[in-house]
């Protein structure tokens, strides 16, 4: 294990922290808030700690998958102890478990909160806590890599595979640094976009920079405690095309970047998705209907819900807790399924799902016609069989998981479709659950114990389970 | 397709039927019950389209693996379509779709109910209802295979391969026939055993029967509405054990009367199986201690509903829908696990799960380490590719009937731990499932359409998914 090369890693991971606490400081200085400092000290804790670490370039440049899955996981956790400083410097969240859930939840985009009272918080820490989702959403060591002025052989492409969602990693231009640079310039149009789409609609120009990130990361704290209910429609509106934008393939945006919209249209995983989000808020406006005045605001509210599920976002217009059995059996259902792979959103992934459906039905064909000897093709080509067992192995990974943590948690003796649903949550980085964690409560209930179990979750789920995993097996530690 | 040969095979099936009816006229005759002439009509129906059916062989022998699977799944709908007459007739079940969810419940020996109070039932059709656990248990197709005169290629296999529960069939001695009889030995003589102990702890001989038709068939139609919670400890015990000697695999059988208990010992799938009943039943006693007079009772009860539930037998000597959440989120864990392969268990069998495991395991090894090549051992063989694929295959299929039936009978507008307990108690051949169709619950309360879609998973579970989905694939009734 090359140890050097990950100190050094988190130590420039630790350096970006520290320069992305700045624009909260700023906001703290705007609104003339005491809790300013306990940013400076967090600041000034993660240079003491990163500087050094960054001095000089490790001479070790051996970097295989290994370094890097353990990199990302470290990168993340010390990064969000050291974000979740801040919370607890100040007094606003003294709990450092809850401080650290808090962290977790912004930087893994899943928007679930410990906080009764979100108003309450103070402009500079709110606006850190929403900043942490814009931050996660498209991954740190993604943008570390944009900054990193070394190439060793390997590295940049290992650290992408492991903190990038989806099955595979497509590398959209041939070096590995402009497409982190590419990625992130596409993130920033976008976010500037409706960011002046909501400022144009008249929303406080406060809670528009926190909704934008949150949006953008997919991520969905709520800066009030109905979430979205008291927005005007417009910006609902605005915001649900925007989650379900933020949820597209980034691939698709960068053809489109490319002029190339023919090949833009022609990704499946993208078509999947759309089909997906329209079926399920056309049932669901059915279902609904007569819980609104009329059948265009019931189609208003289930888009929304569903963009905000199926992208893992976690933002609610209403509380889905109430409706019918089928509507809130489709949103778990969205909850699992998530948006596409390489973008902002959690959750399994469409194209894992589609791949594994067209590997049944494959699988069927042989078990009647042993002799035919069809691939399964996904974006018009054949997958090979190693992407379709390592799919398997995160499905079942995923249950086993998943299974695990109803059982911890099932510690605190609630119901089980809250502890289900608070799982199911966290580790598809959705955010709201049903019943006791349902889109009006919060996350507060649960004992430190099952609130550490479901940070691992969030963890678990934002990096694609495997860097976490490896941390706990022996081999990772042995000499090769 | 060789549809003579599947006809054949059906008429076989139905006149076997005929016969299996007769002991409940004869227990109608003894208690001189007018509902004895609904059985008689029945056996009459059965055998005036059935005889016809096998009045010869059929000259084209060829049978693959496909007209296996359509042959069992047809037997199967015939069989429980044909056993649910006497009900319907009777008038004792009015509704033909509650006599068929009860008939299918019987013969995959799920034991879900629509009675409320089976205590009304006449003798000889209670009979009736609690043998078809004991027919459906060991399965009927095996059944026929002691009888069928004729031994084409690869056709006794085929049947037993599609109707077996379990990742792969192991033939015990090399005729299927002689296996076949062997198991049906095996399953006489361990159900006249317990019958014994029943009769000897002084319950009633009505009631004995149908316990051990239900226990032997790990199926669970309770006799009275409290279930098992009125009989004596003893009796209680004496069903806990069987219940979960009934859940092993009978290979362990097979080579203890072959005077190999070494070999029997080492059975991987038994030991696990017994090692996860022993870690249930310690923890739940913990969490229930304070429920029963003393530890003792906490454990005797502990042990009937783990036992009950893992093997997916679903007898109750209490309401565990009241137990707090960690009890009851292991059982419901359990109801997902289920009992050994090639057992009268359902569930999705113990060996997948260890096999599942095992696999994910060697992957992330292989992820550490690129370079080495170790396989996955199980039984002491390691395991091909082939059969890892295969049970992969079988759990994303799994998943995505499970996931479609929560949400077909959300139509009825239960809340989502009713709907999602009633497709577990249902798709793994449990019985009851938690709150409103727990344990002292019944099914009764869905409509039919959704008791038609639960009928569908527990002909699915039973005969494990791929002979029930093959009738629904276009390429099965093609032409080669």
């Amino acid at each position: 294990m090359n140890y050097s090369m990950i100190f050094y890693i988190i130590g420039w991971i630790l350096s970006v922290e520290a320069a992305l606490m700045v624009p909260s400081v700023i906001v703290g200085i705007i609104y003339g808030e005491s809790s300013a400092w306990a940013l400076v000290a967090a600041i000034v804790l993660c240079l003491i700690i990163g500087l050094p670490l960054i001095r000089k370039q490790p001479k070790n440049k051996v970097f295989y998958a290994r370094e890097a899955s353990v990199s990302v996981a470290f990168s993340w956790i010390v990064m969000s102890i050291m974000g979740s400083l801040p919370f607890v410097f100040s007094g606003e969240i003294p709990n450092p478990v809850d401080a650290l859930f808090e962290t977790v939840s912004g930087f893994t985009t899943t928007g679930a909160s410990i906080l009764a009272a979100p108003e309450d918080m103070s402009h500079c820490l709110m606006f850190w806590r929403c900043f942490t989702h814009w931050v996660g959403g498209m991954g740190v060591l993604v943008f570390l890599l944009c900054l990193l002025p070394m190439a060793g052989t390997g590295y940049h492409m290992n650290l992408m595979k492991a903190e990038s969602p989806g099955p595979s990693v497509g590398k959209l231009v041939p070096k590995v640094q402009s497409t982190a640079k590419l990625l992130y310039k596409l993130y920033i149009v976008l976010s500037l976009i409706l960011l002046a789409l909501l400022l144009v609609g008249g929303m406080p120009v406060f809670d528009a920079f926190c909704t934008t990130f949150g949006t953008a990361g997919t991520g969905g704290f709520g800066i009030k405690n109905d979430s979205f209910g008291s927005y005007s429609t417009y910006l609902q509106a605005v915001v649900t095309i925007f989650m379900i934008l933020f949820g597209v393939n980034f691939n698709v945006y960068f053809l489109l970047y490319m002029r190339k919209p023919k090949d833009a249209f022609k990704c499946e995983e993208a078509r999947w998705y759309i089909a997906i989000i329209l079926a399920s808020t056309l049932i669901i406006t059915f279902f609904i209907r007569d819980y609104f005045p009329n059948i265009l605001m019931a189609f208003h509210h289930a888009a929304f819900q569903v963009g905000s599920i199926i992208t893992t976002t976690g933002f609610a217009t209403t509380d889905f807790n109430l409706w019918p059995a089928i509507p809130k059996t489709i949103l778990v259902m969205l909850m699992f399924c998530g948006a596409c792979a390489g973008s902002t959103g959690g959750g399994i992934k469409v194209s894992r799902i589609v791949i594994m459906f067209r590997t049944m039905i494959k699988e069927f064909r042989l078990n009647i016609r042993p002799n035919t000897t069809k691939k399964v093709y996904f974006e018009g080509k054949p997958l090979e069989n190693e992407m379709v067992r390592s799919i398997s192995v995160f499905l079942v990974t995923y249950t086993f998981i998943f299974v695990g943590s109803v059982f911890l948690i099932g510690i605190d003796n609630f119901d089980l479709t809250t502890n289900f649903t608070a799982v199911a949550a966290t580790f598809n980085n959705i955010g709201p659950g049903l019943e006791l964690v349902g889109p009006t409560q919060n996350f507060g209930l649960y004992s430190n114990f099952s609130k550490l179990v479901l940070t691992f979750d969030m963890l678990a789920g934002r990096l694609e389970l495997y860097p976490i995993l490896i941390l706990f097996m022996r081999d990772t530690w042995r000499k090769f």
